[in-house]
């Protein structure tokens, strides 16, 4: 049977947790009321609601967290079908029901509550943050019309509420990142040289349908398999006719969603004993880097000042430079969104700007690329501590090697 | 093994279907540009990417359809990381790799083909053509600042292009829903009086994970399971305390994911030989009513008529009008958006005045309450032909008798 989603018992007490942290997080961000607007979440979801709602809805329903001087309260403005399943969580102070349209209750209830700002689910940089469609974004700017010039995007409270994993959660991800390891332990002794990427992969299926663990991101590229040298790394998938030789090495990029959280990791083989200098090289630069990194990082540095530790060692190592950010979180997505430890190029926006946060969980990937035998890639998965970070599972330190 | 997602072979052939009827299409709504902005799907996705990209993205990416002098051309421009995987599709006449940021490609590319109008992926009424977050509106409308004025809905030709079903999409969601049927066949041997609602959701979810299908929508509450009169009817799940019992009633709504289409079926039993006269009222007032409005449906007809075919039989007959829709459309969603046979009120927007087509696949279903009994519900699946509708399995003539 699927483990891949979250059992609901320990989904609500995830969201427990989040709400229970949220009066001091909209406290902090200066935000006095916090508006999800949403409907047909089935086909439409906001990233958001895995950690806060739980389950989805069908009619426009709007969620409003506020904190005025009355106090903190929570409330589900729901459609008539959608309100039994609200009731039922024991997650709302009050769950109001319509019929025909949410735009009175809404209406009325900002009214009576009358904020000073309206966080709203959007962000130019960081997708988790930007739940909000802009079909109703121009919705509830109709329905508010009045109130238009108070919203804001919610960015700084979603970035904390996803990016500060609670107890609970850092349990979760730390078991799949542990159960990603042992198929990659059962994998390594049926690797031989002369397979193809394909036949490999699949193998990979075989263990993740065992185990009830689905892919952590779409599984025609995951695990990414990379035999030889001469892949183009990327988000693609395995080709039939890439094939394991002796002399070469293997790379993998690999994560499961195991109930409803992810890893996210890439390990290394080679197969004979005898390893090429250039690869050992391009190895020691690489796992280097991703040391570097971990022992810098901590609670209050900035996303760009870690990568760039990774990314000078490379460059003085005589490589090229990565083409992609150090690292991302990691939680209920593979790429979880918020700060990121990236350089402040076009695309990634203003999220390499952010903060480092105790309870972050962050992937530490490069890569480096050789002359004659390929890319070396790696990546580990760390949440960050009181005084610095710690590794989820073991980092790899050499090459497995297939004799 | 999972049967959840659609084969890749199947969706790429579906895809190429689809992209084949775009010309088309476009040229009837009067628009010469179409443009999917989007980045992290796996996080966020837009939900027309199943039907015509086919896969994840990881930087921001935009796909473009344009219908201009010089013929037909799509397009897509993706960070150097996702180019591969496009390549790979061979379903874009060029792949436009970017490294740093996408600006500079889009502006160049839309300066290029000067469109007339700029279709977005947005809508206020229709969830599946309101793919494009606020956040990648606000970043589309700054890159393309002296194009913005172009910018309208996209709602005209994804409504078209996901509501007219191929083919291969019509066998698709009749294989969702013969299996649908023949789970509930199976279930029905094993039901006995005494059961809880949610011991009948557990035989319903070990049979799904036999065939390898899921849940059409939330596992929580698929199949929602209604046993005897003191349930109330909505998106919640069963309760371990509502038992069968000889005398009353059983409901079902239940829809499966089979290679990536849904069914959308709602089924009744009764436990005992002796049905009672309210019961069988209120039975066949719910299945005239959807043989009336499956009599009137066919192409060129507009949502809200038929909807009210249903809806004024029902209160005829001295009950209650159902305070939902009388149909959706169903494919990869199990509520597909776009023309909604529904009645004219506010949380529906303009979806009920669209006309229906052929090819168009609707759910037809209501319920009516019963002052002893509870509520009489039943769902079924349609196509739209060319003269009329034809059923995806043998609509629900009778209770299923529990003896």
């Amino acid at each position: 049977m699927s483990q891949a989603k979250i059992p609901r018992k320990i989904q609500l007490e995830i969201i427990r947790e989040k709400h229970h942290q949220l009066p001091l997080i909209m406290n902090e961000s200066g935000i006095d009321c916090w508006l999800i607007f949403i409907r047909e979440t089935e086909a439409n979801p906001d990233p958001i609601m895995d950690l806060i709602i739980g389950g989805d809805v069908v009619w426009e329903s709007a969620f409003i967290f506020s904190n005025t001087n009355e106090g903190f309260s929570k409330v589900a403005i729901v459609g008539n079908f959608d309100a039994p399943a609200e009731r039922k969580k024991e997650i709302w102070d009050d769950v109001i029901a319509y019929k025909e349209g949410i735009a009175e209750s809404l209406r009325n209830y900002l009214n009576n509550i009358n904020p000073q700002k309206i966080a709203l689910n959007y962000s130019e940089d960081d997708v988790v943050s930007d739940g909000l469609s802009h079909g109703m974004f121009l919705k509830v700017s109709s329905i508010l019309k009045d109130k238009k010039e108070r919203f804001i995007s919610a960015a700084p409270i979603i970035q904390v509420v996803r990016g500060k994993k609670t107890k609970t959660e850092i349990k979760l991800i730390t078991k799949a990142c542990r159960l990603t390891e042992e198929i990659n332990h059962t994998i390594t002794s049926l690797l031989k040289p002369g397979m193809s990427e394909t036949e490999i992969q699949k193998l990979y299926h075989q263990e993740m349908d065992h185990f009830g663990a689905v892919e952590a991101w779409q599984r025609v590229s995951c695990p990414a398999i990379d035999a030889g040298p001469d892949k183009e790394i990327g988000h693609v998938g395995p080709s039939p006719k890439h094939f394991t030789k002796r002399g070469h090495s293997l790379h993998n990029d690999f994560g499961i969603k195991l109930q409803g959280y992810c890893s996210d990791l890439q390990r290394m083989w080679f197969f004979g004993t005898e390893i090429p200098a250039e690869l050992e090289h391009a190895f020691e630069t690489v796992r280097e880097a991703i040391i570097k990194a971990a022992d810098f990082i901590k609670p209050g540095v900035t996303g760009f000042s870690v990568d760039k530790i990774a990314r000078e060692f490379v460059k003085s190592r005589g490589y090229k430079e990565f083409a992609h950010a150090l690292g991302h979180q990691v939680g209920t997505k593979a790429h979880d969104g918020g700060i990121l430890l990236g350089p402040l190029w076009e695309r990634y926006g203003d999220t390499p700007k952010g903060q480092v946060e105790e309870g972050n969980v962050f992937t530490l990937e490069l890569h480096v690329t050789t002359k004659n035998y390929g890319t070396v890639s790696l990546e580990e998965n760390i949440v960050i501590t009181k005084a610095g970070c710690q590794f989820l599972v073991p980092p790899q330190e050499k090459f497995i090697l297939i004799e």
